[in-house]
């Protein structure tokens, strides 16, 4: 299910709030791939995506990319053979904001859509 | 210039040697952007190219992956906002072959024939 219709992701202010933690604990409950990580003091979520073919990772890649310039939101997203890596977090706030956990959610379905 | 008619990347045993001194030396010297990097005792060599678009940036990313498929020899490719970082290595020597020194120049053509 795509979540973009319902609800999208707003560019937030740099006093924006970072995910609570009800909500948090929600997502990783629901959620146990994507990992919080802390890079240089930065908190960040993580998921790694793993794929047979080359091809299908870079088609992957791709996706997230539009979805990333779509929503004006951008992770990183690491390319290698059989997987793909994607990082969310909010730059202006150094830290994750609920935006990011929406985006890893979406993440999640456009995986998802690529198994049905 | 494309160097890929001329000589191509081939896959190599685990036994095959790494790049020479010499050779290293004079990559280094005509790549000055690229680096040599040590990540758990592997060694790699990198180079960021920057972007003012996103969308140029996942361009040059698929055209790094399709060079990639082409050779059936796969960088880590880092897409960020802004940014690609593409590291080359041999994980059959655990280090840095002369293959991706070739590679390394074959991604500094690609990116040169974006700007020309």
């Amino acid at each position: 299910m795509n979540n973009r219709a319902k609800k999208t992701c707003r560019a937030c202010s740099p006093d924006a709030p970072r995910a609570p933690r009800l909500e948090r604990q929600q997502f990783q409950k629901e959620h146990v791939n994507w990992q919080f990580v802390n890079e240089n003091d930065i908190e960040k979520i993580r998921r790694t995506f793993f794929f047979d073919q080359y091809s299908e990772a870079i088609d992957f890649t791709n996706e997230i990319a539009e979805l990333a310039d779509f929503e004006d939101h951008h992770p990183t997203i690491l390319l290698e053979w059989g997987k793909v890596t994607v990082t969310w977090w909010t730059h202006k706030i150094g830290g994750v904001h609920i935006n990011d956990l929406l985006m890893a959610r979406e993440t999640d379905d456009l995986f998802a859509s690529r198994i049905l």
